[in-house]
């Protein structure tokens, strides 16, 4: 293993959301439906932005390759066809959840730090160098073992949650390690001094950041202390 | 007073961050002295930020009229030469705090929920209508009565702060007012639609969004859980 990833599964290790407290309560059965309701409600809008994170990457980079490699990203994301891709496999999450989905569309319950950690990372893809744009995919290094643990533990843990609505999931178990192969083959290809290395680092610390700050948002409002923040959504009691 | 106004008035009585329980605690005296560098470490962020905040307005209208109005703000918080100035100001608040000013400077002990909110703004502010650019300033018209408090608040609550490690205050009681009644006279002149006054109001939630949620993060990270995210400023035992 180069110096380089062996640096960046470090980072993972301490700083991926896999650690956060809340997921221990998601994974664990321990949440009841509103909080689960609003951690979907919330992770809708990360999702959203997904595909204009991507297209971003695609619209600043010259080399053809890259953007047609990228470009599945779009594909997974908004489908081949209306329903199909991630975004509609997560809104079959929340509908199995019981939100409205005109409410989630809408945007308006979301919490304003899932907003703006989400948009900081749009525009981190947007404005940073192209290298480090594609360093801060690299969280996906990480996602399989979260995902296998979510799936069985939501599946064990809540009567509300059935395999057709974490569909989402499934396809995340292939796509993921598919992109990030490709990313951190870039990265180590590309990252060759110290100071692109500390970049492309860093790169990975703010999009764990992004991640962490989301579910630090929602285990305040939701969870402890519980303070929801005006306009925020109010699960049903 | 106008119906705008007065829209604008309900909407800071609901959501201006004088009502979030970190200020009660703040100014009540109930915070320790680490508590309180936080708060103030991660406040120098918002600091840092406002005259970019307030070129990127000056850099987006061609009035020259308001072009030089607005500079005053510069004037303000960058000052008329060093160690002048609102951000100054607050750097001997932290250093009155026993914050060392390199770390200060450096922003790595910030909470990432901080930066993301305060990038928020600027960019909110870059790229929105100059309309709603300008009505987003207008949370200054509530902060005349929170500084009052906190001031005399945390001279009574706390024996490490001073006066003169408040001074940052003092000014801001003749500065807020005097903007906040320019902008909100130009935002009743020019919200002359249904959809215009939505878009202000909407501008106003949007700001008082962002100093809420800055301040969830600080309560979620250093009072209660009391979780501090990895990288994170920790205060001293």
């Amino acid at each position: 293993m180069s110096d380089i990833e062996a640096r960046l599964r470090a980072i993972g290790a301490e700083r991926y959301h896999a650690n956060h407290p809340f997921h221990g309560l998601l994974h664990g059965g321990k949440l009841n439906r509103g909080q689960v309701q609003a951690w979907a409600l919330n992770r809708y809008y990360y999702q959203s932005r997904i595909p204009l994170k991507d297209a971003a990457l695609i619209a600043r980079t010259p080399d053809s390759d890259i953007r047609r490699l990228w470009r599945q990203r779009l594909d997974d994301h908004d489908g081949v066809a209306p329903g199909d891709g991630g975004i509609a496999r997560w809104l079959k999450l929340t509908d199995g959840l019981g939100l409205d989905r005109a409410y989630v569309l809408s945007e308006a319950g979301i919490l304003p730090a899932t907003k703006f950690a989400v948009d900081a990372y749009v525009a981190f893809v947007r404005e940073r160098p192209l290298l480090e744009a594609i360093a801060s995919s690299l969280t996906e290094m990480f996602s399989p073992g979260i995902i296998s643990n979510r799936v069985s533990g939501m599946l064990a843990g809540y009567d509300f949650v059935t395999a057709e609505t974490l569909s989402y999931f499934n396809a995340r178990l292939s796509q993921a390690p598919r992109d990030a192969d490709w990313a951190l083959a870039y990265v180590k290809q590309h990252a060759v001094t110290a100071e692109l290395q500390d970049a492309v680092a860093n790169a990975l610390i703010f999009k764990c950041n992004v991640l962490w700050a989301q579910l630090d948002a929602l285990h305040h409002a939701y969870v402890a202390p519980g303070m929801i923040p005006p306009g925020a959504f109010v699960p049903a009691p």
